[in-house]
């Protein structure tokens, strides 16, 4: 890197999955449009030809003229030569193939367990950490022999576990998970405060909140603008909006299954009185099955499930749009993504400083968890420097409910890494999801286990 | 207390529950075989009429020529008086009455929850729970005010919130829970050593076991026999009794539903590798339904669930027998409990130091679990000196099974203590025997909750 | 409070001490540059004629034309009135006359222990803290009364001890402790930034700095500008400057005595390989007396001795200026005092984030020091909230040394709550300047006792 | 190991440093006075003729008459050959020779400072320190290669900084670190007993000691005979003879340089109240030089100082005696040495349980100390069992006096391992008996150094 007149330049960066076609294209316009930054992307993926594809797409964006910078990507074969030297690793890959998603996602079904995503907790969860933990301890070793001062950005999910996995094989890795789901929370506070009180204009960043919890599961105690405490409006805006719900667009979670009208979030604040600050589809794979009892229950919350099978025909329009990018037949729009790798990045490089919500090890900003667990929780980015800001604790009765998936990921690590099948399965039937009987439970875990045993290398199955 | 000629007298002993017509005859009975102690024992009970009844006994029983010491036994009408300078106080009481008890065991089991004894945790558990801490907290503040110094053992359910109530209200109390499941495991080892070894005539005190967790739900990870690892041999012992069980009598469960053929314990050593030191009835009240999902499944695993119309029937035998002892008719008959009480008044009072189990705040000596909650684990007694053992740290498999439970006390603690229902209904939901539908859930809470408010003073209900 | 078109109005702060002829003028200046705040000062001191004056000169200069906002000043004469309903307060006292505070610096010269200050540790220090002990358990009390929700911002020395006494008395209270002593050294980095590489304008801002250990006696381990890591800069530096020094003026040591060469830091990097972040001056209070064995060795590090006469001159003159600045006939300048008081209140009302180093308990930010002892770290300031940031931990053989003193302060909190004067002396001699024999150790602590007892009421001396 | 008939056989001890002419001696007697064990001691020692002289002597006082047991005394030639599939290990080692204790020892004393002992703290211990920490590098490695599960006892000084380098190296080792002075602690107050109330015939487990602290460096808060708390007797005593003393053999300490007369630990009992229960001469060199300031005050503390002069001829005369028992001339009294490790070998194999004083890693036990630091306390010994006894916390006066100390031999160790003249100078400045200026320091721990180098391999001198 190097620093000059403002800008940095030769700026090198390792991203691991560089073959995708969503992320990726998220990073390329994110890039061109900040002037402050520039340098090299090294893109690495198990699929070689999609990495040179986005090499060739990301060549072509630096060429816009609407580009205020110019980075160059070119894809790499191995890890060793994507990563020696870098400065940053961004990691966002795709553990397994459709197929596996579908066992994770639809298995359960069967025996009455419905997930709306499932790749963070719950059967599919599971499943999807025992496939993607392995790949994440070649990733830290890799880091750790190649790269050990690059700051890492985990963009994968089971976020929590991934990142977990990264600091066991490699404890002195300078990484961090990273995730908008909180931003979201956000953006439904600032649309409370235009709902509620006709004030508009806010930004996200207006939106002060201290955040606790683990990826997917976390919680919000304190939230103001200004110097207003946000809590009793909140509470307000949900007793109007408890029944009917609360969207962007009327009736989006109908259409659109990656939305929800947060009757939820709503229906956890009026229990534990705490803004839950992931989306529907999110936390209700952490609790009991209260709200995924029966595809009934489900509509009643105003939520959908995003099948595997509409995923799959997602991704082949996407295919088709991400063709003609590549030919160039059609251009890639430069417009900001939401994400924040961008100010991250610049907080760590030393241009700027601020505080966000991210996933490190516990060490000590989350009373009542254990200490090396992963969690979410604000920290301070600085100069080569990402500390976490003390977050205090989570009265009993909610932290009770994510120390029990704390300790179930700490056993899910433990039984990945062993490979064993039985530790596993106490994770499996300790899953608040899980409360079929015993015997069903393990005829699921084993036709999933079975079902995916080729992302499974190891195990004895 | 007075020392003389290796012997205590003047000891004063507050006994709180006192019209007991079950634990009295047992510390009467041990009182009298001791003959390096003696002293008074004041009987306070909110039933002074029974209280005077043990008075009454206790006193005969002084007179018996076979009782190796004279005690003094007295009954008082106010917790001051009982209290006021004595070095002892025992609590055994029974809160609420068999109407109570029928709401704990038998409501739940019209939603299919079924529970071998209700008294520690499930719905059972926590209705008593939120009956007998109100209690707790007046005998806490009653002690700091006329017994600060005095060394106080419970013996009532549930242990834990007994005795975690102590130590909320009065931190610097000398508190002590106490309870003999971990001897009925070392019984069950001694008779593993005759049978797999026919090695007789082991004593309790020769099997040394390292104990962790919380009462009914403690767990071995050491079983020593002189230098004999008894893991080993446990292993074999479980794999030729799994199926058929294991009990001092041939299908003794069938008829008495106190004890049990230890399927249960086999089955959670096969499980997560540990010996499970609580009888069987406690055990599953600690597990998911897996062991009690309906009444064939409570068959197959060879235990019985001990109705409240059974303890009637029982309790009313016992009044019989009872009202001989006190007209004299019939002489209690003076043999040892198999209980402890005596030894550790024997340790505390400097007579001799030993290592035992007891329940004490965590103050360290179970690793993973939150200080200052009451866990099983040793310690060592010696002249006014009770200090728990580092007992080290469960796996975390089983850890997360116990600090389930620890977190839902410190809630059942909390909602005790302010009256709040939504707080003890976030852990009602949260007990693994609750698995059936929120809804569902909320009926049956409200329904125990109205069936027992006559002891839930101050209840907004 | 209220908040309206950006600016946020009716500020209500209490300022205790509010009779002081320094500190107030620099925040009557300061509140008087801010145009987006306003409200009232209530001004409170044991000497009421003095809190009258700047009653008057702060309204006088709320009257300034170039005063960019109106604020109105306000004496009041008790505690209660000057605390209830306040959003703020400011503590800012002198614990007793020049009279002790001669004893505190000058009776411990008579044995060779030599202070620059003698206002935070030494045999100086601990007196200053036996007397103000006592003060803040007064305000603490009030504080708790009068206006529990309001943070307050701690200016007074011992600073350690008297932000710990308030959490110690009122463990809710919202205080921090502010000090500019890290600002200096950004300062001296900023000056380096030029001298060594000639770089330019840079704001303090700029200079990112983890901090940890107490007031006074903090440490830097990672120091960066932008992304240049700037402990490498400042080993050449040091080595460049180690013997002639680094002054903003040649020699200025020599004729003020409230400044050093910064010998005493750059010996300390030498040393240790961390950035010692306060002035030499307090520096060498907290080491044994390797600086301050003699008035030649003092020299030798170039820095002075500030005498308490020359402190009493000094008054006499600010004195005069003083009461021409009361009576009208010269105005109070309006420049910014460098300190943070303005960012911080406007950080907790929620107009903007940020982070900077404040004195708070130990809620884990700093491992290897006690929780709920007050250390110095960054925290983040944000809308009714100030949480810290977790700065690791010190290298044992620096944390050795801070450690020493959070023992020692620890002590000497109880010895002042307790007024026992034995636990006192356990402090005095174990502070490293006290390497006189036991005996001399007794005599002058008897003897700095006895000339400063009318400020230690309730002692038995 | 065998059991049967209530004796175990075939025990395999490695002795390292297994050629002493002292040590072995006790071990030796000890072994053949108990009945209920026998098995084989194998002997490693640099010096394998020494060990060679101890099989000789060994196996012939198995040939005595009056040998309870028969033990198989052999020497080995290698740590491997002497550790392979041993039960126990047992080091008591000399690191170095009387030169470098003398350097230890009389170095300091030109400088003004004075060690009684010099081989636990102060520059002697230190110096010491970094002589041994390579060898018990060496020994850990041993043990972890060849005899992971044997139980490890460490007998040599520096007790703490051994113990800590065995489970630096090994964590996983079963180490304990055995001191007998808590015992002489207990027979003052065994002698008080008789003293002042003419109690007698007690034995050393009928006083019983909660112990807190590092060794050496002990304190007791609470000490019980019977039903009577010790602490009001004990206060009564140290009035009594504060003045003149209090010794077995009235001015012992004038002829014996290794006993004293009690006045040091009187002395710590009025200004800290607590019993401290070590030595005299141990403890003075834990403190600042108050006792030790010179000749005179050491004369009037009533120790002495053991010169290194005086061991060398002490050990001459021993040689003569032992060459004497070699040859068979004379033959060696069978009496017990009043050590424990019998006691503890029998603990161990779970012959019997108790409750005694050992040096152990921090798990909890000891509240105020870091986790992993060794300390002394109370443990429970059972089969194949040892845990720390939660001991509490010292009061935070007497807390920080330990405290510095545990936090310079964690630097100590550091520099040990790293070879760091350094960091190794930190400790020695930092320790209280080096009260010199900081030229003088350095002067002094350089010719410490220079003379000792021939056992500081690696280092750069």
């Amino acid at each position: 890197m190097r620093y000059a007149d403002g800008k940095v330049s030769e700026i090198q960066i390792a991203y691991i999955g560089g073959g995708s076609m969503y992320w990726a294209k998220n990073l390329i316009a994110d890039l061109a449009l900040e002037e402050q930054l520039s340098g090299t992307i090294r893109l690495y993926d198990l699929d070689h030809g999609k990495a040179k594809n986005n090499e060739k797409l990301g060549n072509s964006v630096s060429s816009y003229e609407d580009a205020k910078s110019k980075w160059e990507y070119k894809a790499y074969e191995t890890l060793s030569e994507a990563l020696t030297g870098v400065d940053f690793v961004f990691i966002s890959i795709l553990p397994g193939t459709f197929a596996e998603m579908a066992v994770d996602v639809h298995e359960p079904e069967k025996y009455g367990i419905y997930q709306p995503v499932g790749d963070t907790t719950g059967p599919g969860g599971l499943m999807r950490a025992l496939r993607t933990i392995p790949m994440y301890v070649t990733f830290a070793e890799a880091i750790e022999r190649y790269a050990p001062d690059a700051w890492v950005f985990n963009y994968t999910n089971p976020m929590t576990l991934c990142t977990r996995t990264l600091y066991e094989i490699f404890p002195k890795i300078k990484a961090l998970g990273c995730c908008h789901e909180i931003f979201g929370t956000q953006g439904l506070l600032i649309r409370m405060l235009k709902e509620m009180e006709g004030i508009e204009g806010v930004q996200r960043d207006d939106i002060q909140v201290n955040v606790l919890g683990i990826n997917h599961f976390t919680w919000i105690d304190q939230a103001t603008y200004r110097n207003k405490d946000l809590f009793p409006m909140y509470s307000e805006f949900v007793d109007k909006y408890y029944q009917e719900g609360f969207e962007t667009s009327k009736n989006g979670w109908r259409t659109n299954t990656y939305t929800a009208a947060n009757r939820v979030k709503f229906d956890l604040f009026i229990r534990y009185g705490l803004i839950a600050a992931a989306g529907d589809r999110h936390l209700v794979e952490f609790m009991p099955p209260w709200y995924v009892k029966d595809k009934e229950t489900i509509a009643s919350w105003m939520f959908g499930l995003t099948t595997v099978p509409s995923r799959v025909e997602k991704n082949a329009a996407a295919a088709e749009y991400y063709a003609r990018l590549i030919s160039g037949e059609e251009k890639l729009p430069l417009k900001a993504s939401g994400e924040e790798e961008i100010r991250q990045l610049k907080g760590l490089i030393g241009l700027q400083s601020f505080v966000t919500n991210v996933n490190l090890p516990n060490a000590g900003q989350m009373k009542g968890i254990p200490l090396g667990a992963v969690v979410e929780t604000n920290a301070a980015f600085s100069g080569n420097s990402l500390k976490p800001i003390h977050a205090g604790e989570l009265p009993v009765e909610v932290n009770s409910l994510v120390l029990r998936h704390v300790m179930n990921q700490e056993t899910i690590l433990k039984a990945a890494l062993e490979r064993d099948e039985n530790l596993a399965f106490h994770a499996f039937v300790n899953d608040p999801l899980v409360t079929i009987g015993i015997n069903e439970a393990e005829e699921l875990f084993e036709t999933m286990l079975m079902k995916t045993k080729s992302y499974l290398p190891g195990w004895d199955l």
